[in-house]
Order: C-alpha cells, then structure tokens, then sequence
C-alpha cells in the first residue's frame, strides 16, 4: 500500500468547493487501485486566514509543508479585501520558491465535449513547461527620479541551471508524447536573455537527437495558438512568456476555468504543488456552481507527478465523458451544479476503472 | 495643392512587388482628391544593398531620410543570406530609433470578406499603440559566467516620457473612437516596472476623465484577443507586450498578411515610417502572387497620419469590397495574384470616391 500523505489548502472563494471535489474523485481512484490511498491534511491558509492573523500563513508553514508528498491547492483571493500582491506573494509565490517549484507545467488540450472559441480546431494536445523561478519575474530592478526625469528599471535573470532544467524536462517529456519541443524565444528584439536562452536551448537539444527542436518567436508563437496549434507538442518558456501561452492555451481550450496547472519540484527535495489555473471568483463562491474540472484535471497532474498516469487517464478520460453527457456548470453553458459534475465524473471514473 | 514627398524603401523580396501596387492606390486617392499629390523617391535599400555595399543603408542614410514628410516601406529580410539580427539592426529598428519613431500603431478589425479563425467573431475593431523605443527591448544587458555559474541579465527599461507619450497618443486615439483605452500590464508578476507603467497609467487616464481606462495582465488581455475582443477599443502596451498582442491580432483579423503597421514620430520632428506586419516572404516573391492588401492598408494609416481620415477610409473600404468580390490571393484561400487584386481595389477607389 502506497500512503500519500498531501496538504490541502483550499484557500478561498470557489477554492472551498471544489478541492473536496476533486478529493472524493482522487478517493474514488484510489479506492479502485487498490494498492494506493491519500491521506489528506487541511490547512486554512489564505485571505480568510490574513484577516485574522496578517499572514497568509503562519511564519513555520513552509516547514510544516515540507513533510507532505505533496500539496494540492484550490484558489487564493479576496480582491478588495486583500490585495492581490498580498495574497500572491504571501502564499502562491512564497511556496513556489522557497519549495522550489522551478518549472510550471500546464497543458491545453481539446477535450471531448468541449467547445474551443476556434471556427475549426484539429485535435491539439500542447504541453507548456514554464521555467517558474526566475526570468522576467526577478524581483530584482527600481526606479530613479531626479531633474524631472523618472523611470524604472526591471531586470530579468536567466541562468542556465534554470534554464536547463526547464528545457530537459520539456524533452523527457515530449520523448512519451509526439517527440516535438518548441521553444519560446524573441531574440530578434530582445539583445541578451533571449540569444542566451537559444544557446541552452540548442546545447540542450543535442543531448536529445531523437526529439525534434524548433524555435519560435513568441508573438508568432501567440499566432500559432490561434491558427494551427495542433502543430505544436511541447512547449517550453520563460517565466512570462509561459505566463501568457498558457492563458492562451486555457482560451483555445474554451475556458481558462478547466485549465490545470502543476508547479514542480523535478529534483523531489520538496513536495510539489498541484492547483488549478483559474482564481477564486468570489462572484460565484459559496453557491455551489462552480466549475470542478480545473480541479479535478490539476488532480490528474498530480496523479501523473505521483506515478499514476494510467490513473491519470482514467480521471480525464471521465472529466471527457462527464463532458460529452453535457453535464456542465453554467460557465460552460450547461445547466448542471458542481455536486452534479462531480457525480458524473465519479460514476466515469467508476466505469472506465 | 499639398505635395508629400515620401521616401519609398521597397526592400526585399516581395516588398518589391506589394509596394508599387500601393503606391498605385495612393496615386489613384490623390488623383480623386486633386487637392494632393506624392512625390516617391525610391531608395534600392536591404540585403541586396549589404551583399553589395557590407551595409543596409549608406552612411548618410538617416540624414537623407530626414527630409521626407514619411516613408513608404515593404519588407526587409533574406533568411539564410543575411543574418536577421543585421538586417533588423540595419536598417528597420535603426530607422526606428535614430527617427525617433516610439509609438507602433496597428490595428485589428475584422474585415469584410475575412474569414476568422475565431468560430463566432462579433464584430471587432481594435487599436493597439504599442511603445516603440525601450521597454523590454532596451539593449541593456549582459552575461556573467565564473565558477561553473552561468547567467544573463536583460534589463528592460520604462520612462515615464515614452511610457507617459504612448499612453496620451492611445486617448487621444480613443477619443476619436468608441472612448475605451485597455492598458497592458502584469504588475502580479513583474514587480518594478509594470507598477510603475500602472502609476503612469492611472496619471494619464486622469487627464482624460471622458475616456473609460482599464488594466488588464497580459495573460487574460491575450485571452480576451480570442475569447471577447469586441470588447476591447484601444489597447496601449509596453514593446514586448504590444509586439505579442499585434501578432494575435493579425491571427484572429484572419490573417497576418493583411496586417499594417504604422511607426509614428508624434512630435513629426522627423518622419514617420508606415510598414506592413509580413516580412519578405522570400519562397512566393517574384512571382507576383504576393498579397498586396498588407501594404494598402499600411497606406491608410499613412494616409491617417497625414491628415486624411477620409481618404483612408476610402481605402480600407475599397480593400474590403474587394475582398467581398472574393478577388483574394492564394493566402487567402482566392485564385486572383497580385495585379488582379490591386485592379480591383483601384476599381473599388474610384467608386467609392
Ligand atoms: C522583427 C522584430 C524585431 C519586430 C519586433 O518585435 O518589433 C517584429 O516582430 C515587429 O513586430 O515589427
Ligand atoms: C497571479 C500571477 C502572479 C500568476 C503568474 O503570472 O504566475 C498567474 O497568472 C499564473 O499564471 O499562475
């Protein structure tokens, strides 16, 4: 028997509700297995938890998070209450670094049952591997004013350890899919990280001469997205250029709001964390209408992260069917709540087993 | 009688062939107006020039520039002869900065006659103003390499003048068209300068108070290009995100190849240059089936810029009945090649004069 012990962090809004779905389906999973069982720890970190304490969490929670297998995460979020630099910086961001969850993993895919804002989408299965520590998002940079003159200054880190260790990820994985890595570049504007970024990209696809390597720029990148992105594979990018193609992928896929993400800590120091693309729509929180499937899809990640990935495919392969049935919530025009949906997928997930 | 005398840079490739055909719409608006009238110098600038001469453009090229109202530009570039770097560095973002041209303009409309790839387009009619002369494409940077460490650092660069310049150009934009400017940020992530790029925002937008302002991250506003962009009006963004945004842009009008730029010196201390989006397209030049409607929409905006809104309109509705009479080239799905295309819009000129 396989115990995984995970940190739950359902955080706020719609986060509340659709963790403990995606629990009952991963209990489901592992009910069938048989050889595997969570054991799930919550933690009731988040807005809610800084208005009444002033920290996002207390000052020894990435020790106490450093004793799980793993963390699974719903949504961080109070806009208005809590700012969102605040929240970001106080949670999502801290225990992205300091757990060193260097790489950022998110894929779009057309899936069964949904339907793309694209006139004539091809099947596409794009895998982005994010380099999520570093890049564009230094906090390194400040601002000058003096005789009436003012500006700021941002700088972006690219070393190769980093670099590297995003890009073989993306080639190991592209070795189990169709064996294709694009990189994001735009070294024809931008003079030193990007011409950087090439010369590890092409170093680093020589040690992989059995997977096919391409660059691209990323405005036409952005294009492909929209016009032909059953042509790309894996794609691999910094930190804000991933920030973006991902965005892009969740609105070709239909909605950002089933889009999954898992930030990874490849080297398995620490434990990686598992959570969903979209935010904690307030708007919607405590209604019981909220959309599941980012959930339920991030929960498959972990499940492939853990091992599993027949067990992944199971999951998606029932989000698919659930999709197919048109039990949707009301995001994806349907009619259905989010205790239907999980029903559904649970039932599929029952089936396909 | 107003004269404008314009220097012409066809460049190469199919620069070659797309530029006389929108040089002959021009003549036909002026003949229509009679009140103006074009003086073109052409100048044999490009790879051509540096595989014969070692540079782009000669040594006094800039100064010679320097006495024209504007300039008329194809495409530069011959992949595999000439490094893009030098060709870009050359000649088009040396004309870019040394004229001081720091604001990009391009549109994305949905045309007539197009075909999206977006399934249910609503109409869309959007301007991004890009900032053209720093940002991320500052050329600050380097490469630190000791003890096994490897790391380049690219700092990009905002002033609140050039920040401040290209923002006030989007209101003014907006105020002569639905009074709606979306600014491009990513203030979540980017900790220096898109805070600072807000700060400036907030300033300007007050200036404006009949003009609606709003912040969007870069990775929702590039989902809202494919998800809702009849919602946007004008979008002022930084270099790179501007360049990111116009390629979507171009993607869902259906085609980049219909897409115009306009690289704008406001102050007009010197020249303004106009440019299509496409590049050179070496594989399809010389064989007259380039698509001339890229550069005819590039002469709008000059036309635009000149003062004559009207003739422009004239212009981009004679291309959209043309593409209406479905007289479009092979890119666009059509039969007809370059001269056809061009007779027919010329046509459609005439009758809508
Ligand atoms: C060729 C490249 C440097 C350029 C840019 O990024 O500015 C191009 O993509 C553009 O948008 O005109
Ligand atoms: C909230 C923001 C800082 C974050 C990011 O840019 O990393 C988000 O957009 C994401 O993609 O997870």
């Amino acid at each position: 028997m396989n115990l995984y012990s995970i940190a739950v962090i359902p955080g706020d809004g719609i986060g509340i509700e659709v963790v403990p779905a995606a629990i009952q389906v991963l209990d489901t999973v592992a009910e069938i297995h048989g050889g595997i069982r969570f054991d799930w720890t919550h933690f009731p970190w988040g807005c809610e938890y800084y208005l009444q304490h002033g920290t996002m969490m207390p000052q020894d929670g990435i020790d106490t998070l450093k004793s799980f297998h793993q963390i699974f995460l719903g949504a961080v979020g109070m806009p208005g209450l809590v700012p969102d630099h605040v929240s970001l910086s106080g949670l999502l961001l801290k225990i992205r670094r300091e757990l060193e969850q260097t790489i950022n993993v998110r894929p779009a895919k057309l899936l069964h049952g949904m339907k793309s804002p694209l006139a004539a989408p091809q099947d596409f299965d794009i895998l982005v591997v994010r380099e999520n520590s570093e890049g564009e998002y230094a906090e390194v940079g400040g601002r000058v004013h003096r005789n009436g003159e003012e500006m700021a200054i941002q700088s972006a880190v690219f070393t190769r350890k980093a670099s590297e260790r995003a890009m073989r990820y993306a080639f190991t994985q592209a070795a189990k899919r169709r064996g294709h890595v694009t990189s994001a570049t735009k070294s024809n504007g931008i003079a030193y990280s990007m011409p950087f970024w090439d010369d590890v990209f092409r170093e680093v696809s020589q040690l992989y001469p059995d997977i096919q390597a391409a660059s691209n720029h990323i405005d036409a990148l952005a294009a492909f997205f929209v016009m032909k992105p059953h042509v790309l594979d894996v794609v691999v990018a910094s930190n804000l250029f991933g920030d973006i193609l991902t965005d892009l992928g969740g609105a070709i896929m239909g909605s950002i709001g089933i889009a999954p993400a898992a930030n990874l800590n490849v080297e398995r120091t620490y434990p990686s964390m598992f959570e969903p693309v979209h935010g904690s729509a307030p708007d919607i929180a405590g209604k019981g209408i909220a959309n599941p499937l980012g959930q339920i899809w991030t929960s498959k990640l972990m499940l492939d992260f853990l091992g599993h990935e027949d067990l992944g495919e199971i999951v998606l392969g029932a989000m698919e069917d659930t999709l197919d049935d048109n039990v949707k919530t009301a995001d994806l025009g349907g009619t259905a709540n989010l205790k239907e949906v999980t029903e559904r997928v649970i039932e599929h997930v029952k089936l396909r087993a």
